[in-house]
């Protein structure tokens, strides 16, 4: 018989807000309208830990990692906050002291575009569930998205254009971000496209000079700063899901890899749809 | 006479958390305890932004930290913080519109040890330091350290014991933090020696035969799960700062890069002081 | 009619050894052994220029990559050299000005491995693929792997044996790599398997108590320096491939995240076959 | 008297092409022009290691970069590539059964520099220097630096030009590097200009409004690939270091974060000066 060490009533009896793991990757499949997502997942599991008890049994959460791999494989989740919960489920039953449950999961995902001259092209994103359950309580779903794409300053624009007639500019890389807790009406791939266009562009991996030239063209009609991309996700967001709960936690974000300096700007709102409808 | 587009009425009104700048490095000069220390700073800086002003003017941030570089080497801060201080006070001087400034700024640190055996070793850390302050109030400032230690399993150590008569454990790197609101009172190299004390042992850059033999026993003897690390930081914070306020914010957290598995065991409580009193 | 800038004289007539992409994402399908394994793929593909050329048209890449996607999943290649191997030939074919095309592939992957007592576990490991080909000559390729298991240190076990007649040591993390050039005849997968047993002890995702207590056990019984595990992968390597070319380039290396240390201790041979035969 | 497990017989009788630690971080100080500059050095070290014994004595390398430190603080080197030669030689005093010994150095690193309207403005490099010596051999010594600055693609805006009458175009952070063999003639601070030089344009931390302007077009009639960068860079080399020998090894880099994709290009040149004097 084996000791049960982690059982123990621990010398300093502090309650711990997360105890789990991080880092575990597995492949996952979740079925999205029909089409089977292969994603390899990155992993993280907490429960709370009372102060009576030495240590969580870490290895309750890879089991239900591996069986939730299987399942998935047998009997996709229809989305990545769906798995998530199935876990915090799981996990509060095998955890029978913690009183809630936390699962993040993030992956690589693809989505095909479009090219302005008709060229498909798979482009990368990043995709983000969280679950948190509280036992007895609904458990609580988050998705994520972070898209790459362009913007083009409109101070520099405005002022060369008033000196010197022309309209060019500095643009750059963008890496904007979505965070949006989710009551199960709100699908990933729209808030992509919601952000895609609200950058000065969305980019592209392939494009052919023609392209190259439209799409720079484009940016260069639709000049944006950090704070720009921010405020026109807000603002389509509150446009286009007019049922979420006011208390529905959204957060949005934007950086540039700025062009003319070695640093980054960054804009941030960390809010509720309810605070935006005002 | 130049645009100042920044200034204008942006199309969608909503304000925003956090605008500024990150990924910035300078090098800037501290005073420790009558010695002048030189850290390499990665700097981040943000004020808000009202709903009727379009962009944040990111070259104030940059010239602010020009300026507070330089007086660093004339005239160093008595802390990362102070300096964290200075410089959201500067921020909210030249921000007009915004009405709260946060400043960030983490750094490589090093402080002399002795080894079991008294050798000296200059070992490595991390320290970070935050000011928050709104217009018209007081700053809030934070310290944070990082520290590498060791953990041994207590759990595999008892059972080996039991079944094979031997004490060997795993163990492992373990990555430990605090991050805690400071009213002045604390020093960041107690809290390093703080976690040091709350690991299985702490870890040295030089260890001739045997001093790292004294160093694994000492491990050995001293066997801590991640939540036990966390635990043992708060009991002694709370016990060693009996002044500070209740309200004063605390995060304690432990990661081990576990030798038996692929993936790492993380702790964390987030808190205050008063209710570790409890 | 667009202009080929890229395809005028440069000012600087230097010809360049490697111009191309880098960090392009895709997911692709391979066909291992009667089982279709879908990978994330992180590639980078290079031509050399002539001094002749200012630029290389850079999105016949993007395109190479975006036919190879969708081909990987109606006909998977049998091997990630030898998709490298497809895109190294059509590079050659589409920059008709290079003399030589390179393909990098690397991707996460993963095994189902055994504990011992038996509980199954997939297991992640990173794979990577290269193709080199020159015009007219037929393409070098070279697989590689990395595997994360365990090592424990010989010296302190020894010494403490010694002194305090206990086993216990200090053990660790240990990234372990090869990178081998294949004509064929070797399979990832094998190389894993090597690497896995030249450790200490592999490691696994899931222990329950008894499990864990064994790794451990064999761990210590099987204590092992970076330059150990070096050693043991290349004797089994010469051991296993006796068809392999005197000239067949390998690469191994471990890597130690010392749990004594903030630092890392890492061992290195690059070599080839032949000379390991001596 | 402690075992010296390190010298005993492997059971592979390999050699070893690389032995040692990585990953240690210091402070030092370099003398360069009569100014003492502090740096936070990542360092590596490595021996060979001869067939004959098990393992190479850690210790000692750790033991000789604490010495380093004290006496670069007593006594500065003149630069990162000499204290990298002290370095060598004491590792091979001290690893007496090694043939070979590597130090590996590099640090941030800030010079002033000014903006088109006299700002000045202290800006980030990476400095990084190596030393390999053979014994009985003298030091081979490498430096190494890397820039942060701007490109704007060509062929989009002579497309745009001859379509749309504009001359805007993509432009985005670009990041360069150069890495050359050192007979002590050369110094960072000026191949760090003539990667500056090499660009579309410098970019700096400070920028107020006339001066954004003045970087952007600037770097608008100087549109540059990454081949060019690469080229640019060399041609610069080979006309200003007239006496270097041929055999002395050289390598330039340019990546491009670009705007208009979510992927980088990349340009390279692996050669000696011999081969471009050609
Ligand atoms: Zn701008
Ligand atoms: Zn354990
Ligand atoms: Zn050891
Ligand atoms: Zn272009």
């Amino acid at each position: 018989m084996l000791s049960d060490v982690q059982s123990r009533k621990p010398e300093a009896n502090f309650k711990l807000t997360r105890v789990g793991v991080k880092g575990i990757k597995k492949p996952v499949c979740i079925k999205r309208k029909e089409k089977v997502v292969n994603l390899i997942a990155n992993i993280e599991l907490f429960v709370d830990l009372p102060p009576t008890r030495k240590g969580s049994d870490l290895s309750r959460n890879a089991e239900i990692i591996e069986e939730i791999v299987d399942s998935s494989v047998r009997q996709p989740s229809k989305s990545l906050e769906d798995l998530c919960e199935k876990i915090v489920e799981e996990m509060l039953l095998r955890h029978e002291y913690a009183s809630k449950a936390e699962a993040r999961i993030n992956s690589d995902y693809f989505l095909e575009r479009c090219t302005p001259g008709g060229k498909k092209s798979l482009e990368p994103y990043k995709i983000m569930a969280v679950a948190i359950k509280g036992r007895g309580e609904a458990a609580k779903k988050f998705i994520g998205v972070e898209v790459i794409g362009m913007t083009v300053c409109p101070c520099a624009m405005e002022n060369i254009k008033a000196k010197y007639g022309e309209i060019y500019s500095h643009n750059q890389r963008n890496v904007a971000s979505v965070f949006i807790e989710n009551d199960g009406s709100i699908d990933a791939d729209e808030i992509i496209s919601i952000i895609e266009k609200s950058m000065s562009t969305p980019t592209f991996e392939i494009l052919k000079r023609g392209d190259e030239m439209e799409v720079v063209r484009k940016a260069h009609e639709n000049p944006k700063f950090v704070e720009d991309v921010v405020r026109d996700i807000l603002k389509e967001i509150v446009s286009r899901y007019k049922n979420l709960p006011d208390s529905t936690v959204v957060i949005a974000r934007s950086e540039s890899f700025e062009s003319i300096h070695k640093h980054n700007a960054f804009a941030e709102r960390i809010t509720t749809i309810g605070e935006l409808r005002k």
